[in-house]
C-alpha cells in the first residue's frame, strides 16, 4: 500500500516548542521521508503527559529547544525507509519512547526494558541515521523529543521505537497505552510483582497512580491505599480499585507513619506517582520492615536526591523503580491493545478532556487541574 | 544431663562495660539461672565485630550501659529454663542475635529472617520473661547486649536466640558462624541472589566482605571486583574469591565511574560491607543500569543517611539491605556449621587472631588494624 506522500517531504501541522515556558505554536513544519530504519507516522491522536510539560517548563537540563514534544500518541503508517519490515503502510501503530531492538545486550538481557540502541540519538533530539532531525520550518531544524515528537500530523521515528496494534482498537483510546496507563501497570505486574492478597499504598492519584490501582487490584490486592492531597480525587480512585484514602493534610504525623499505623506495620508494596522526592521517601518508609518494596514510577526534577536512613534497607526494604512499567515496548504495548479490546484494562476512563491540535496550549493548562487526568487531542488532518 | 549449677546463680568472669570509649573491664558477675523460656550458656569462644566496638564507643545512641557486649560465639548449654524443649544441656550451641520463633508474623511470612519475638526485650538490654537483666555485680543490674552478651563465661540467652550445633564442630572455629562469616555469605546467596557468570563488587575487604566474595565464588560469579582503601589487604582477598583489586585513591574518578568503566557499564551484584553512607551510594551507582543490584550490608552510624538520584533506580537498579544475610539464625547455622564441617566454606580462615577474654582490651584494639580480620577470645574457664 504505497502512499502518495512516499518519499516526499510532508508538510503538515505541528505544536513547535520554541523556547520554555511560552506556548507553543502551531506551525507548517517540513518533515522528511524517512531514512533506512526509519518510519513515518500519521499521527491521528495524541494526549499530553506530565513529562512534555516538564521539558516545555524549562527545568529539564536535558531539554532541547525548538522541538516537537508529544509522546502519548497513536496513528497509522504513512512510509518506511529502507530495510524496515516489522510494520508497512497502513499498519496501526502506537511510536513507543522506550525502544525494543531485540539485539542489545539490554534487550536480551531478559532483565530489563530499556533497549540502549537508540538512546545516544534520541537523547539528544535527533534520529540514528544521520544524527539529524526530520522536521523542520523553513530550512531550520526542529529537534525530535524523545524519539516520538507526536505533537505533529506526522513523526518520523525509527522502527525498534514503533509498535504495531490491532487495527480494531480506537486510536483516540489506545494512544494512552504509550505512556502512563502501561507505565501504572506495569509497575504492579512486572517491577513490584504485587500478590494476591498484598496491601498496597499508591502516593498520587492521576493517571498512573490510578492505573497502579487498576493493576494492583487486577493483582488481587487485598487493600489499595490511595494517598493524594486532593481530596476531590478520592472518588473518581475507587473506580480504578482504590479502596481506602488517606489525605496526609488531615494528619499531624508523617504520612509513612499514619500508614504504618494503620497497616500493622507497613504495607507490602508502595508507590511514588508523583516525582516528589520526599514523597519517595515516605514511600519507602511506609513499607513493611522484612519485605515492603517500593516503586518510584514518577520523575522528580533534575537534580533532586532522595534520601533515608540505610536502616530502612538493612532491615528488609527494598527501593526500586520502573520506566515504562518495565514493558518491553514493541512486544507488550500490542498485548496490552489487545487487553483492552477484550475489556481486561480500562482506556477510556482515565480520559477526561478531548480537544483538537489546534487547542494545545489550552490543553497543557488543563493538565495542572485536580479534573485532569488525561486530554486527548485529535490531529486535525 | 544435670550441670551441678542448675538453678543457681553462677558467679564467673565477664568483661563489663560501664561506660563509653573506657577500657572493658575483667568483673566477677553473676549470672542468674533462666527463667521460663531461657537457656544459660557456657560460652567457651567469643570474636569480637564492629558492632561491639560501635557500641563501646558510645556513637550508639541506643547503648545501654553497663552491659556486656559480644554477639560472635559459641558454648555448650549449661541449663535450661521451663518450658524449654529445643536445647538441653549439653548441647553445643551458637547465641543467635537474630531471633527465630517460627511462629510470629515475620518468621511466618517466608520472605524475611527478622524474628520480632524478642525485639521488645533484646533491643533494651533486658530479658522477656521480666524485662530485667539476668546479669549483675554484687546486686546491680547489668544490661545485656543484642540478646547474646557473649563476653561472660555464662550468658543468659531467648530459647529462640540458640541454634543447636554439631559438636563435631570446633567451637573456637564455628563462634565466627553467629555473625560475620554467615552475613556476607547470605547477602549473597539470599539477598541479592547472584548467579553464575555475574560481576560483583564487594566495598570493603574486612571480614564480611571477604564472606561476600567467597559466596559469589561459590555462586559461580564470574568476576569478583575489591574495593579497598588499603591495597595490603588484596593479597589475602584472593584467597576469598577476589578476581580484580580497586583502591579508590589510585583514581581521580570517582569510584563508581572507574567500575562502570571497566564493567562495560557497571557490576551485576554490589554489596557495600563498610558501613559508610557515600561507600553504599557509590556501591548502588556502579550498578548496571536496567538490573543492577546493590546491597548494604554495613552498619551506619547512627543518623547517618543514604542518597542518590531518584534516576538511578528509574533506570533500573535496585536498593536493598540485608541483616545476618537473610539466614534464618535457628534454622541455617547449624546447616552452615554443617557446610563448615563438609569443608563447603571457610572459617578458619578469617581467624588471624587467638587471645584470652583477659586480653579483651588489646582484642578490641587489633579489630582496627588491617591486618586483623576476627581474633577469638578463649573464655579461660
Amino acid at each position: 500500500m504505497a502512499s502518495s506522500t512516499q518519499g516526499q517531504v510532508i508538510t503538515c501541522k505541528a505544536a513547535v516548542a520554541y523556547e520554555p515556558n511560552k506556548p507553543l505554536v502551531i506551525e507548517d513544519v517540513q518533515v522528511a521521508p524517512p531514512q533506512a530504519g526509519e518510519v513515518r507516522v500519521k499521527i491521528l491522536f495524541t494526549a499530553l503527559c506530565h513529562t512534555d510539560h516538564y521539558t516545555w517548563s524549562g527545568k529539564d537540563p536535558e531539554g532541547l529547544f525548538p522541538c516537537i514534544l508529544g509522546h502519548e500518541a497513536a496513528g497509522i503508517v504513512e512510509s518506511v525507509g529502507e530495510g524496515v519490515t516489522d510494520v508497512q503502510p497502513g499498519d496501526h501503530v502506537i511510536p513507543c519512547y522506550q525502544a525494543e531492538c531485540k539485539e542489545c545486550k539490554f534487550c536480551k538481557s531478559g532483565k530489563t526494558n530499556l533497549c540502549g540502541k537508540v538512546r545516544s540519538a534520541t537523547g539528544v533530539g535527533v534520529m540514528m541515521n544521520d544524527l539529524k532531525s526530520r522536521f523542520s520550518v523553513n530550512g531550520k531544524p526542529i529537534y525530535h523529543f524523545m524519539g516520538t515528537s507526536t505533537f505533529s500530523q506526522y513523526t518520523v521515528v525509527h522502527d525498534v521505537s514503533v509498535a504495531k496494534i490491532s487495527p480494531q482498537a480506537p486510536l483516540d483510546k489506545v494512544c494512552l497505552l504509550g505512556c502512563g496507563v502501561s507505565t501504572g501497570l506495569g509497575a504492579v505486574w512486572n517491577t513490584a510483582k504485587v500478590e494476591a492478597g498484598a496491601i498496597v499504598a499508591v502516593f498520587g492519584l492521576g493517571t498512573v497512580g490510578l492505573a497502579v490501582a487498576e493493576g494492583a487490584k487486577a493483582a488481587g490486592a487485598s487493600r489499595i491505599i490511595g494517598i493524594d492531597i486532593d481530596s476531590k480525587k478520592f472518588d473518581v480512585a475507587k473506580n480504578f480499585g482504590v479502596t481506602e484514602f488517606v489525605n496526609p493534610k488531615d494528619h499531624e504525623k508523617p504520612i509513612q507513619q499514619v500508614l504504618v499505623d494503620i497497616t500493622d506495620g507497613g504495607v507490602d508494596y508502595s508507590f511514588e506517582c508523583i516525582g516528589n522526592v520526599s514523597v519517595m521517601r515516605a514511600a519507602l518508609e511506609c513499607c513493611h520492615k522484612g519485605w515492603g518494596t517500593s516503586v518510584i514510577v514518577g520523575v522528580a526534577a533534575s537534580g533532586q536526591e532522595i534520601s533515608t536512613r540505610p536502616f530502612q534497607l538493612v532491615t528488609g526494604r527494598v527501593w526500586k523503580g520502573t520506566a515504562f512499567g518495565g514493558f518491553k515496548s514493541r512486544t507488550h504495548v500490542p498485548w496490552l491493545v489487545e487487553k483492552y479490546l477484550n475489556k481486561e484494562i480500562k482506556v477510556d476512563e482515565y480520559i477526561t478532556h478531548s480537544m483538537n491540535l489546534s487547542n494545545i496550549n489550552e490543553a497543557f493548562h488543563l493538565l495542572h487541574e485536580g479534573g485532569c487526568l488525561r486530554c486527548v487531542l485529535a490531529m486535525e488532518h
